[in-house]
């Protein structure tokens, strides 16, 4: 039985206006139906294990719309970061909190903004790394990539073991030239951010590795269900090394040998910006529109591969236009062709430079 | 001194969302400034005339918001019409009414939803067409044509007289080859259905053409400002004939050599679509686009000759779209290209057909 951790974390300003400092990307319902990306990343690891093993870890600004999100997750399993320090402090603080309950159980970690289509091959995929993990490997799920993306990190394979493979190391992401040599090869996989271990193997590393980590989430999660809880955070926390998971742990215990990783047999998308959205989700007619699902209509006349979000009630009337983004929502619109999705982020920090905090 | 007549009817379908069947196109501000139209055309003749000789015709539909928005033109002067019965009779109407108060007053009629920008030049013209009136012509401005335009009719010139010409013939909108040599011919000019007249020449006009019309006009006016405006209203405004001016008065007086014309020295504007009122209005940086005044902001990001109209209080972020008209209402939302501007006619269809009544 499986502890599923689901860090929820990141803002996604790519996916402005729907998303928001304060409605980051994993809020959003993004996925082809009503669930946000985190109820559905929730609803997927479910699968794997009981309502009272899922945690998700989350910023004090999110807290509310996560409990709202997910009634079902236990109070006590929605870890409140008092500020944000990086998914080594996150991560770490959930495992500890876990082997105070469990102190072998396996852990998988499964970030809240991801979109995974097929949830059983999700599932038979974590089966096989929590096989590993069993034995005492950190393991890791690579995904195959479907192109030279230099827009992510990769696993490079070392020997066969079990059902999965050594990791031999983490590659940082590479320029287009290293990108398209690494899926030519064949022996590189795109790191996703998945994780499965065993609490106790993990912070026997994170001891080994980043002590004074250690040392905080472990207190902290020994006064969890005291009255301490919040005077031990308040002291703690803003201590705490900034650091990502993959720098702190995993990439030195790749060095030495601990860490495992199985391919993973899903489609799996970063829903980084809304052009990604829309080759993700399925089409609402024979010419490629896609139309988010959102609180309005959409009217599309002889207009072909669109990416429509009416999220604020109104409709949305596209006469002959191609391959542009539509998104709709209540203080602001975007337009914009699909091709120059990923800029959306400079109008961000335009707005921020004028001033209009109100729309970011 | 003028007695300036304003009929304000017609929807303007091509302007949707910003127009609406309850919210025609003479009421919205499309003229760079805060003014509607109507207000700017009654703006533009009270150059030539007193409050008190300023007259609209509208429908039972309208009466309230051309109240309110023109709060200096006397209540009795807003001629309300129980039904729409084309232009005939309500520029009749007028005319009676007028001629109740002075016999020989000269009229002119404009129509509320063209758009002018020199108001100077357009008063010299209308002085000249009045000068020419007064002689006993029922007189036409014809615009200069800036290119072949087949939405148009055209004045075909006769003889010179005084500081204009007699009228040969209203000739119907042509098709493009026609157009082509009317331009290139030098004698025509588009009719802009700008009418200068003395009330009895016309009234005796009328009354040869059309004497059924002549004579109800003449009835209703009679009463105006009695108690039997109502009861007279209810029972000869339905039988009057659906006519329009130009067929019921205007061509069979031209045949009869009764017409006269003045050349129109000043840009005019028949503001139909987006895609028009983006080449008349005044571009707000120096990549050509157009940015409507509305009651919202817009952001535009290496984005080049678009039409906006920000009109829903939101933001309007565009990035890196060209040549694109976005209008954003309160409850509907058009993106269309400018070249195909004429065809968001064909949306207001659709949304028909699809028992959209609520947004049309």
């Amino acid at each position: 039985m499986l502890h599923a951790v689901v860090p929820a974390g990141g803002s996604g300003t790519r996916l402005w206006p729907l998303s928001r400092a304060q409605r980051p990307k994993f809020l959003l319902p993004l996925t082809g139906t009503d669930s946000s990306l985190l109820q559905a990343t929730v609803d997927r690891v479910r699968l794997l294990s009981r309502p009272d093993h899922v945690y998700v870890v989350t910023g004090a600004a999110h807290a509310v719309d996560v409990a709202r999100q997910l009634p079902e997750v236990p109070g006590d399993n929605i870890l409140v970061e008092p500020s944000p320090r990086d998914s080594a402090a996150a991560i770490s603080l959930a495992a500890a909190v876990i082997a105070e309950r469990e102190p072998t159980a396996i852990m998988g970690s499964f970030a809240a903004d991801h979109l995974v289509i097929d949830g059983g091959a999700f599932a038979k995929t974590v089966e096989k790394a929590m096989e590993l993990a069993a034995t005492g490997l950190l393991m890791t799920i690579g995904i195959n990539p479907t192109g030279p993306d230099t827009g992510f990190g990769y696993l490079r394979l070392g020997a066969p073991v079990g059902p999965g493979y050594q990791l031999e190391a983490f590659v940082e992401k590479p320029d287009q030239v290293s990108a398209v040599e690494y899926v030519s090869a064949g022996n590189y996989l795109w790191n996703a951010g998945m994780f499965v271990w065993r609490v106790d193997v993990f912070l026997d590393q994170l001891k080994r590795h980043r002590p004074a980590l250690h040392d905080a989430v472990r207190t902290l999660a020994a006064a969890w269900d005291s009255n301490r809880r919040e005077a031990l955070f308040a002291q703690l926390w803003p201590t705490l090394e900034k650091i990502s998971i993959d720098y702190a742990v995993m990439e030195p215990a790749a060095a030495a040998g601990k860490v495992g990783v199985v391919p993973g047999d899903f489609d799996w998308h970063d829903v980084g910006d809304y052009n990604t959205l829309g080759q993700v989700l399925k089409a609402n007619d024979k010419v490629g529109n896609v139309i988010v699902r959102g609180t309005g209509d959409a009217l599309l006349s002889e207009a072909k591969r669109n990416v429509v979000v009416p999220a604020a009630g109104r409709l949305v009337a596209a006469l002959g236009v191609d391959d542009l983004i539509i998104v709709d929502t209540p203080d602001a619109l975007l337009v914009c062709p699909r091709d120059r999705a990923q800029e959306v982020k400079g109008l961000v920090e335009e707005l921020k430079q004028a001033n209009r905090t109100d729309l970011v």
